[in-house]
């Protein structure tokens, strides 16, 4: 297996590129801008899904599927977040197909099947949940509503790239009802909790929770939540978000109840969301030039064994003794795939699954054999170890949790290197220039100047950070007076 | 809680819909022909989608993940295909929204934002997925291909009716490649028999086994297998459909292979899928005039525990009592809720549960308590007894195996005794009016038979049951020579 992919170093866009589609994640399609989820990308995204599900569920949440199409006098109701997604919507105008009567063969649109109301497909859907909500809800008993969705949505983005930014991706939303702002405010930073405990421990990237600037916030929201990671070339990446969108969709779609008193009042309402998108964070985060560097927790194959031999009675000898070591994996709920093709060589199954991330490979040739051992190595750090076979299952199985906690510590050891303190503008410049990262600085607190900042350094404020600490200070670009640091960065 | 539900014998057809809406399976939504899945419903259909993806893994197929878009020129290059599908398709021509100049507020088509290409919402996904395998497939060595994937569809009917036939429904379907005829056929074969497990063991639905008619055959497959339900009302519902497409897609799409001799050949196809329709047959299939009754396998709550009490202590006192069963039924895998809102009574919470198919219900008054006692019913019955706590957990448990036998051993009976062998037109005619169910009858083979039939009767043939004996007969309409009988139904 040739893996012939371009390093970091040379061209870290164009190894993400080649890496994504020779690991078998993803690819484009002969659609504009869609791409296609391979197998074995798949597999990691079913697995990010699993936990967010089942974490989603222990907080109370639960699914149900809303329409893929929102009329467009509905889509309208809520003019900011209208406003917010108008330029990128794929517009469904017509239901029905015809023959071209001037190509033998060929289909056209039939102009006698036009929609009376046009339908966008869904960019979001608080709109076509929230008119939903409005018949669940009459009394402070109908609520909380704590509704989850996975689904597909479709941004019309001009420049796509696979994961990071497609025309077409699959994520989950959360959308929640509330009788009172405390209770949703509440509901917003759980939410952003549990895609940072996500993020953390299963993804091992180490992400800063954060609020959003108003010029960065989701279109209808009071509030964005938000986590942010940092990929190693120094641009940060937007992991998750959870709005706390106050009464703004209730009154767009009248969603009252009866509180206790019997007195109408407005709902109040959060939604959040993770996306596709965390795959390509995932990819950037921890691979290196040999391929992907999958942490444990995520990865669909978590240890491979590649046999090594000459004859048949090898082979089978072979066989027998990973038999034993299999099932004992198996009981310790260890994925474990025994590569025994006849048609591969040792050299290119390793080169395989180097380049797909696979945690642990574990090699067995006569000579282990002889000796009761087992040569273990490490896909993270590309150690190699000989092992005796007493008490391999549980070692794997350790090892397996060292690799996730070390992935996450040197990602976390990364970020922290390259969040820097900055309080003059042309360091600003500079360190953005040289070494990219986080530039921790003081920012005045308008939307003027965050633009000026964006328009000359490419950089956004990507959060004001949930710990910042209150601190006397001077705009890093203006001068004016600011009482906290806020985290700017070059963004995915 | 009112139920105020029409009766099957009143209107059948408005039961149905009353029931999919108060037990909170899935409501109309404001776009139109598009359902809202709602909590209680997703969760049925979670456990569905739970159990078929652990089926198809078991037979080697994996998850993958294609556009929701398919070109106008991509979804025409199979012929028979895409003109089955024209005439039902939603099409996106535009890609923006601008603000409306004369509607302040409002928002418009832009007409500078229209695609080169007009993009189809898929109805199905041969063409991009075909057109996708192009690339996948080189030799031999790259197959088979054993690919699924879950995914919402849109085919814009004029007469919608929730779960049954949506514009917009979630379905898998299953898309493979294969090296030889022989080995596509198996596959065809297999994924029925897959189907047919799946609606018997965890729908608790009887299923016959057969072939399509050329006339009710997926556009552009060879051969479509299919499993056929019977209704409580007679009618028959298509619950899941498996097709081998020979070489059509390959050859639309030029994917071909070099054999283990070198020589170029076009690939052969299958697929399969099943929808949220399933939801409607097991709806149509087991309940009555009380409301829902589900199958334990697929029942999101299998035992709702209610307590009946007066005061705060007896609550407590029952609490604790409840705690112990709960905790031994959890062992056992049985999925339970303990109902304890203090906001409604007893008899509403009987009504609800009986409402929403909870297969068991155990009611735990002060009475119980003092002899050691629950009082257990059975939803699909209707009745009632009193067990001791001695041993209960393993009684539910073995309870509601015996519940999801009885519902197939009950649909089995009632389906076997709606299979009416018939000779002559004038009974086909009958006997459809008023016993209804499958007639099996002799049919001469030909298209224009069957069209007259169904314009007579409105009965189609639903399949050849893949079981029929050869037998010497008589075309009950033509009285030209067959030699099988097939089924004859009104369907969904």
């Amino acid at each position: 297996m040739s893996k012939n992919l371009t390093t970091r170093s040379e061209d870290y866009s164009k190894w993400y590129n080649e890496l994504v589609v020779k690991a078998d994640l993803a690819e484009n399609s002969g659609v504009r801008g869609c791409m296609v989820i391979k197998p074995y990308g798949y597999a990691i995204w079913e697995k990010m899904q699993a936990e967010l599900d089942r974490m989603f569920k222990e907080t109370g949440h639960q699914n149900a599927y809303f329409p893929l199409f929102v009329p467009k006098s509905m889509f309208e109701a809520e003019e900011k977040n209208a406003e917010g997604f108008a330029k990128e919507c794929a517009i469904v105008t017509h239901y029905r197909l015809k023959n071209d009567p001037d190509k033998p063969g060929k289909l056209m649109v039939d102009p006698n099947a036009k929609l009376e109301e046009e339908l966008i497909v869904r960019p979001t859907s608080e709109a076509i949940i929230w008119s939903t909500y409005k018949g669940w809800v009459q009394s402070y008993r109908d609520l909380p509503l704590l509704i989850n969705q996975w689904a597909n949505v479709v941004r019309w983005e001009m420049r796509t790239r696979l994961f990071l930014r497609t025309a077409e991706f699959l994520w989950q939303e959360g959308h929640t009802a509330h009788a009172t702002r405390e209770e949703a405010v509440e509901e917003s930073e759980k939410m952003m909790n549990v895609y940072a405990d996500f993020a953390q421990n299963f993804m091992a990237i180490p992400v800063v929770k954060g609020l959003k600037t108003e010029t960065e916030r989701f279109a209808g929201a009071e509030e964005t939540y938000c986590i942010e990671a940092l990929m190693q070339d120094g641009k940060a990446l937007q992991a998750g978000t959870s709005h706390f969108l106050g009464q703004n969709f209730a009154k767009a779609f009248d969603v009252k109840f009866a509180n206790a008193e019997g007195k109408q009042e407005y709902v109040w309402g959060t939604s959040w969301g993770v996306s596709t998108r965390l795959m390509g964070a995932l990819v950037m985060t921890h691979s290196d030039d040999q391929g992907l560097v999958l942490p444990p927790n995520l990865a669909p194959i978590q240890v491979v064994i590649v046999p090594i031999y000459k004859t048949d009675e090898q082979l089978s000898e072979i066989a027998a003794a990973v038999s034993v070591l299999t099932a004992d994996l198996r009981k310790l709920n260890v994925t474990v795939k025994f590569d025994d093709r006849t048609t591969q060589k040792p050299g290119f199954k390793f080169a395989e699954w180097e380049l797909k991330g696979v945690p642990v490979r574990i090699a067995v040739g006569p000579k282990d054999l002889e000796n009761g051992t087992f040569e273990v190595a490490r896909r993270d750090i590309l150690t190699k170890e000989i092992k005796e076979k007493e008490g391999i299952a549980i070692y794997i199985k350790e090892l397996l949790e060292q690799i996730q906690n070390d992935l996450f510590d040197k990602a976390l050891s990364y970020r922290n290197n390259h969040i820097t303190e900055v309080n003059d503008f042309e360091e600003f410049k500079q360190i953005l220039e040289d070494k990219g990262g986080f530039v921790s600085a003081h920012w005045d607190g308008t939307a003027a100047t965050e633009e000026k900042i964006k328009d000359m350094t490419k950089a956004t404020i990507r959060c004001i950070p949930l710990d910042a600490k209150e601190e006397v200070g001077t705009c890093v670009f203006t001068g004016n007076p600011s009482s906290k640091r806020v985290l700017f960065a070059k963004a995915y």
